[in-house]
Formats: C-alpha cells, structure tokens, sequence
C-alpha cells in the first residue's frame, strides 16, 4: 500500500457518502415515518438480501440494471455475487417464491443499494431505497392506490401536494407497440432508437429511422413529440392508433387514470410523456413519475410489471414505487438539533444512576460528561439537592463553552 | 443463462437470508428500539457508506478484516472498492477525520455488513451491525460507560439481565505482552500462536513452543489457561508478570472494572478469558462480550481500540460495542402480527376516501380490499351508517376467510 496523506486515505469514491450527525437523523426519522405511513395502508415489510446469485438477482430484468450491478465471486460456491442495485425486483421475487397464495399482498422495504455508475454527475451511487409494491391485483384501483401512497408519503415528507408537483404519467406498452409497428427489431436497432428518443435527439433518430423503409418512420417520428398536457393522448390516438392499434388500450388506461387522478388531487400537475422510458428498466404497464419545481430528478418513481416474479413460477400482477431517502431528506428544511439533554457527571454513585436510569427510561436524554468534557446539547445538569439528584437549569455560563 | 427450476433459481448464498414480514417488522421494533436507547446515552447516528476505497476502509483493521471482505473493481476510477464487513473502524475514521474537536464523541449506527465467508456454520454472512462508539475520553469510565450501554440495550431487546446472562472479559495488551516476552516474533509464528490459543488447542501449542527457547515458554503455556473467575486476574499476576511486567497496568485496568461491574449488576456472571481474541479484530484494551445460556455465539462485543483513526491524522482514545440485529431478534419471543385493521372497499368515493385519510392520519390501519379479496388482518370495515362512512366490527363469518 502507498504511503498516503490522511486526506487522500479518507477520500470517497464518486456518487458514495456518509452522512454525518445531523443529515443521518433527518434520514432516520424519515425512514421511519414513510415505512409508517406504509404500514397504515396494509403494506408490511420485508428485508431482501444484499446479495444473490446473479442468475437469481438479475433474470428478466432487462440489461441495464445488469450493468449497474457489482458483481463479485462467492468464494463458498464459485458462483457469481450481484451486489442489490435495485430492490423491487427482489421484493417481487419474495411474493412470487417466498410467500403464498394468491390474495393481494402489499410489501414495503427500505434499503442501501449499490450501482456501478451513477445516471448523472450529481446522481447517488448508492440510494437509500424505500418503496412500496402490490401484488396480485390486475386492475387500476391499484395503480391508483399505489400513486396515492407515494402522494401520500411524499406528503409525510413534507413535499406540498399542490401545484408546484408534477406527476408524469407513461405507459410501458406503447412505446413497444410502436417500435414493434416499425420493425426496428428486425434492423437491430431497437436499443438505438431507445437511446436516441430518451435523448430526445431528433438527428441521431433520423439518421437511425434510414434503416427502415420510408412508410414505417411516421411512427417513431412522432413518438418523440408525444409529451405535454392531457391533449397528448388524443395526438396519440389519432397518429399513432392505425399503424399500432393495440396502443388504445394503453391510451384507455392512462385517460382513466388521469381522471381519477385529478378528481383526487386537483391541484398536482399531470405530464404526459409517452416516449420517456429511463429509469422504467422491467415495467410493462402505466409508469408514473413525482417531479417537484427545481429539482431535476424525480422525488419518486414508479408502475406495473407483472411479469418479473414469472421466471419463479408465479406470474402475478404487480405494482409499485420508489423514493431515494437521502434525495428526499435533501429537500427537507434543514432541522436544529436539540439541546435541552441534561448532563449528568462521571460519579460512582448509586443514586446518581438511579436517577440516571429514570429519566432516560422517561424518554429523557442523559449524557456524561467525564472529566473536562462539556456537551453543548446539555441545557441541564444533574444537580444533588437535599440528598437528591435531581436535573436543573444549567448556569448560563456554562451552556455553549465545550462545543 | 442455463434453463433452471423456479427453485434453484431463487436459492440464496449459504449465510445470505431474507426477511419476510413477521421477522422483518421484529427485527425493526428492535433497531428502532436499540437506536433510541442510544439517543437517551447521548449517542449520535451517523451512516457510513456501503462500500468505500479498499485503501481507506482495510488500512490499520488488521488481514482477518482484511480477508473477511468482499473487493470489486471501481469502474469510474479503476481502484479497488471493499464492501463494509464491520461498521466500527468506519465510525471511528468519521470520528478522527470528517468530525473535529478533541471533545467527546459519541456515535450510534446500524446497518447490513457483507462477509466473504461466515465465522461458524450457522453465522450469517451479513450480519445486520448496530452499535455504539465512543472517542475521546480515555479512562475507565468510558469503558463503564459502554458496558453499560450495551446491557441497556440488551435489556431493552428483552435479555433478562441477571445469572443467565454472563459478561466476558479479556484485555488486548496482555496477550501482546506475553507474546512479545516469548520471543514468537523472532521466531515468525505469532500468528500460528494466536490460532493455537483461540482453538484452545495444547497439542498445537507444544508444537510451536519446540521453535522457541525452553525459558521462554512458560508464559503462552500459562496464558491458554488464564480463563474462569476473577481470581485469574491474580493467578496471571503470579505467574505471567515476573516475564512480562507490562500486564501489571492491563491486570489493573479488569480489577477496576470488574469490582465496578459487580457494583453495578450484581447478578450478572462475570467471566475472565485472557486469552480468547477472536473476534476481536482491532482491539487494543479492555475486551468484553455478552453471553446468554443456550446461544454459542456472543449476543453483543466490543472493546477498546484506541488506534484505528491514527491514520488519519488523529489517534482517538476509542471505546464501543456492537450487536446482530438479526442474531438478537432471533432471541425474542415470537409477537403475534396484529389484526385490528380496518378493510375499505374499492370505491371512488371522496367522503370514503375522508374517512380513510382521517383513520390513517389518527393511526389506524386500513386497507383497500379489490374485488374478490379479503385481508385476514382486517377485524372491522368502512360501514356506510346515515350517509357516513365509519369503521364497524366485521361479521364474524367473513374474518379469515381470505387468508
């Protein structure tokens, strides 16, 4: 090993932090009252493991998320380790394998994951996964349900539920039913097109739509321009619906749960974009997505696939979403750390631990300080009057002077 | 990727498991329950990265942690990245580096660990760590301090503190000091030495003592013996300290702490092993551990280790515990999941969906029930009762029905 300075020792690696006193406590009591708030709509959790075997880990997932997956030999079996990079895969493996029968089965989790690269420069690569899924049931009610938590858990996070969110609508279908109406398969080009439409680069999809006879380009063409308000889904119908009829199941879908969606929230915006697919690595069906002003990134994102617990012998009906803690606690008002704990001091006193032993069992915070320490979270102190010790009011003085 | 059955597909790694409800929501009772105790001591909670440099996260933890750790390639810098296999020496290096001040620190964390291969057949390999540190403060006190802690925590997790339960203790320097009296590192097998003592193997130890002078054997002989009551302490003073007269401090440093112990918690069982070291990787003082009757594998462990941050750029005075969340839920009794939830039909409904939020926001559990399905969790239902929706009891007929 080199010789190295302390800095330089200590440094992180790109995407991975620590979080220091503060930031950890705001992550905390966020963890704890979104997986509340899960758990008083039904939903119980679960905890997947770290790892797995990369052919349990990564079947049916598609080949990004394979790509963002730290992959490391078991020196106990030879076989190869995937590093969890996203754990909804993994939770709905646990509801096809692990658990039984066929009713409705709400699963929520909350996590470390770990990814070999980050989307962006400022992106995690390691997000405090929390999310939640539904299981077994086929219809829109729980879509609903599940985007009504996610308003709901984003509302226990202290994000306004008003104008200033956006909620992105897609859908899974309708951008395979048009690649698949173009016959981009057949060129070979089906990940390019991907590529180039997530982009939103209108060159490269030119250049990409020459390898496809003249009559098939409108599609994909027009693909690109289908974002904006409400209006986009008759744009699509009118377009897109002759050459790709099956996409007006799709567009049926997304009208109806729009307007379900605006009944219940009617001041949160509604995006429609079809053409947008990153981040939706396995879903098939409706894909949701909560932006608020300012931040690029999504709050919380999410939809149905219905087909990942498949490979595991049970094709079940499957829903969901997910939030990155740490994203979401950055958008929190930063909050002051309290001082009112009461320090008590280094004595082999019975009745001082007693005491001691009292408050903190009432919820009170104790802190010791041993000799020549003073902690400035300590506005009281434990004070023997008439026999008793007892806290009290610390001396001005005092308060501020160790820290 | 080769045809395989649903089964062999989801076989998880030996030591690697999944939590499914009934166990996860234990085992987070347990770390919310665990941290708290911590908050009320005065300990912070920080949140150390999953993975970091394998130059930062191995230097000075010594080759056992070493090889205990999985490594994998970054692909950003082409470095080396260590997969955390033991929280502590990360806390201690937030401690000395991205903390400052010279005052006291105390710091509380908790979080999954990944081990290339497990101590004992039936070990995890991922263990779920929660633990306290303490820097900075250098005398017994501290030693006391998280001593104490640990047994608040065990008694929180529902450990009977009382003859059951039998407190280990060790001290890192003796060993060291009856090592380097006998000459074994000249001889280069320290480390065959260690492995003898920890298996408590005689035949072993003869072996290696042949290599070393006949007047310097006494010592390592007498040490794998240096186990029972706390009269050891006096037998080790007669006949280790004449050849290694350091341990005088060492032997010291147990009697303060034992007699301050038994103070304390008068019916816990102490236990002195001055040559047991296993398991503790890093430590330089005063080791201890928790036992309880029935479970082979100690309930919680830590020590003193006053070094590890000295690499960067501050040595801290470092003393601290840690547990298995999982190990220590195993121990509990067994809750029952309740069953007073409310069941709400599939309804849109904006006075339904009023009352629901209201029972949610009051903390109650309720939960949609699709067409066709019934949660056994439910014991009562939304009732339309003179136009308002309320929670009745459930008849009788229909609880349990589903599941």
């Amino acid at each position: 090993m080199d010789k190295q300075s302390p800095i330089r020792a200590w440094q992180l690696p790109d995407g991975i932090d620590e979080l220091l006193p503060d930031a950890a406590a705001q992550v905390e009591e966020l963890r704890r009252s979104l997986l509340d708030c899960a758990s008083r709509w039904g939903y119980r959790l679960v905890m997947p493991p770290m790892v797995e075997f990369t052919d349990s880990l990564l079947v049916g997932v598609g080949e990004d998320l394979d790509l963002l997956t730290f992959k490391v030999p078991d020196q106990v079996t030879g076989r190869m380790l995937g590093l969890r990079a996203d754990m909804t895969p993994q939770v709905a493996r646990m509801d096809a394998h692990s658990l039984h029968g066929d009713q409705v089965n709400r699963l929520c989790y909350a996590g470390s994951t770990l990814h070999t690269r980050s989307g962006s420069l400022a992106a995690s690569r390691s997000p405090l996964q929390l999310g939640a899924e539904l299981y077994g049931a086929q219809g829109l009610s729980a879509d609903i349900e599940v985007i009504a938590l996610m308003l709901s858990m984003l509302d226990v996070a202290g994000v306004e539920i008003g104008s200033a969110l956006t909620l992105d609508l897609g859908h899974g279908d309708i951008f395979k039913h048009v690649l698949a109406a173009s016959g981009a398969k057949d060129a070979g080009i089906e990940s390019e097109i991907f590529d180039a439409l997530q982009r939103k680069s209108r060159p490269d999809l030119e250049r990409l739509l020459e390898q496809l006879p003249v009559g098939s380009r409108s599609g994909l063409r027009a693909l690109m321009d289908m974002h904006g308000d409400l209006d986009v889904l008759d744009r699509a119908e009118a377009e897109l619906a002759r050459t790709a009829p099956q996409i007006r199941t799709s567009l049926e879908e997304l009208r109806a749960l729009s307007s379900a969606l605006q009944a219940r929230y009617p001041d949160v915006s509604l995006y429609v974009d079809l053409a947008e697919l990153r981040g939706y690595r396995y879903h098939t069906g409706v894909v949701f997505a909560a932006y608020t002003q300012g931040l690029g990134e999504a709050l919380a994102r999410g939809g149905r696939y219905d087909n990942v617990g498949k490979v595991y012998g049970r094709s079940r009906p499957a829903t969901g979403f997910a939030t990155d803690l740490r994203l979401l606690a950055s958008q929190l008002r930063t909050q002051h750390s309290s001082s009112d704990a009461i320090a008590a001091p280094d004595l082999e006193d019975a009745a001082l631990q007693d005491a001691v032993r009292s408050l903190r069992n009432a919820g009170e915070t104790v802190i010791v300080e041993f000799d020549g320490d003073t902690d400035s979270r300590c506005s009281r102190e434990m004070t023997k009057i008439d026999g008793q010790w007892q806290p009290q009011a610390r001396q001005t003085s005092l308060v501020g002077e160790g820290k």
